[in-house]
């Protein structure tokens, strides 16, 4: 099974790096070409990729930084290289792994003696590695908790830790079959996590948001599967809005739900240190652009939500799946 | 205040049936002009009007067909209006009001001696001013449970059980606010509630589906209110699909939910006798007819879910508030 495309959605190649529109996925398959790291950033601002997207696009705008500085003297072209990563970093506030994919490639080039353009390489190249690798352990760990046949509910888009989870399956020959949420009002569901899944030959049925508690009811899930933005160190899981009620009814009907994150989130003791996104409310009104509701009201788009550690069955990380009130546990197994 | 164009949108006049198609409503308010009882089938078939609006049709379906049915000998017209009776009852098999407006009409024509077309009139007047007042009380008997400045949160379109409510909320002077679904995959929240609401000069905001847990969980709602399409004497609420995921989040997190229907269903003595509908999946991969989901996966759409009695504080009937376990009582209360 080759790799979905959404896997190996930002490529570096010698013309620049090419980013896969989400925007407009799966209805057309536009590359949007950046020649620049400046471009590179404003094409993170306008949301050409999200989620893991613009990790990897950092990275390779790393490098487009370090081609551009190969010829400039040593100390100005890692000033250049600083200042490129200050821009991808500010390209979007909200989102840690922009800074981790510029420190990824920054501490290479400052532990190397060569080329810089090779450093920088190696590092963007380390830094997708480390990435994905870490993906497809928590993969792995996720699988160990669905029995063979597991019908799964996912909500929105959990990227390479749904991919790296079905990858896992396949290759252990456990069947695993999906409904997924169309996840309004930006439908990642509907759009990425249900075209991803049936180019995996993954069977897929897509539902809208609110029919979760009915399948739930009728026994026809087996697990709730999502992906989570941040996990507090006391277990409250922060994702995509929705994802609360879906926990709650879950429980309520006996089906566990399993989070995943690489590791829980040593910032964040508990979930009143991570702060909401609430995105612009206009979004609730329109769908793809066309106005879909009353003129007359606001919308409201608190863009995650907070599910309580009582609504959680697992946390699923990239060192295994802890109970949400073990996830010192993450830490004490550090490796050194 | 008067009255929104929704509690008003099946019209009776000379040259006809007027009725406001829902289907376009609110980007456009078009009136569709039924000539003849079987445009008013058609009508209602072609989903023009949902809700209570077949209800309203078929009684002024049936004057039209007394209006065509006048020069008739008596037993040929009176065929005539069976016939139109059980024309517009096949309209929407499952709707169980039309066969009640039709007999509204059939039985005030069988009970009188006089002009045909009168009499038809009186019967729908009749059966129109019955549905109006039972939707009052019940809105009353809602407008009970709920505090001044209450923040209510509701699902999909109850139609005059919710402006029932508003009026009654308003002629006491209880404030209310509301937040409503946008209720995919038709959009009856987003297109019919909000506008309704904002016409009603009620503070009204716009959430999506999956909103309602997060907005429980933060303390913005007082309490959830809807209609029921069909409550079962063991008090099992069927309603409109995501009901059910809001009753269990509503629970979870101390927020009472209201179910509206003007009578428990005697012939429904538990869930299991309330077949559930489900209708075209193709539905959840469209929005307003444009489609919104990936082409390679199919949709699934059971038309409503089912709550049970664990998961709702009261059912709210025209002849008062009840326990979902006490159900038995509104038929004990029967006037004679």
């Amino acid at each position: 099974m080759a790799a979905p495309i959404l896997a190996d959605s930002v490529r570096l190649a010698d013309d620049g790096v090419h980013i896969l529109d989400r925007r407009v996925f799966p209805f057309e398959r536009v590359w949007v070409h950046c020649r620049t790291v400046e471009e590179v950033a404003k094409a993170i601002e306008d949301m050409v990729t999200q989620s893991s997207g613009p990790y990897f696009a950092a990275l390779w705008g790393m490098v487009l930084a370090a081609r551009a500085a190969a010829d400039l003297p040593a100390d100005e072209a890692r000033a250049a290289l600083a200042a490129a990563g200050d821009r991808l970093i500010a390209s979007r506030s909200t989102n840690n792994h922009l800074g981790k994919a510029v420190r990824a490639v920054l501490s290479e080039v400052d532990s190397s003696d060569g080329d810089l353009v090779e450093a920088a390489l190696r590092g963007a190249r380390a830094g997708d590695e480390l990435y994905r690798s870490r993906s497809r352990a928590l993969g792995e760990y996720t699988v160990d908790l669905l029995p063979d046949g597991a019908r799964v509910l996912t909500h929105c888009w959990a990227d390479l830790y749904l991919t790296e989870t079905v990858a896992a399956a396949q290759r252990r020959g456990k069947e695993l079959s999906f409904f997924c949420t169309e996840t309004r009002p930006y439908l990642q569901g509907a759009r990425l996590t249900a075209e991803t899944l049936a180019e995996m030959g993954v069977p897929t049925t897509l539902v809208t948001d609110g029919m979760g508690a009915s399948l739930f009811s009728q026994g026809l899930v087996d697990a709730l599967v999502t992906a989570a933005d941040r996990v507090s160190m006391d277990g409250h899981v922060v994702n995509k809005i929705g994802t609360l009620g879906l926990a709650v009814a879950a429980k309520a009907f006996g089906v566990p739900f399993h989070a995943q994150v690489q590791a829980p989130d040593l910032a964040a003791p508990t979930a009143a240190d991570v702060p909401i996104e609430y995105r612009d409310g206009d979004e609730v009104l329109h769908t793809l652009g066309r106005r879909t509701a009353s003129t007359r009201v606001p919308g409201l788009y608190p863009a995650f939500d907070v599910t309580p550690p009582e609504f959680v069955t697992t946390v699923v990380t990239d060192r295994g799946a802890l109970a949400p009130d073990q996830l010192r546990r993450y830490y004490e197994q550090e490796k050194t």
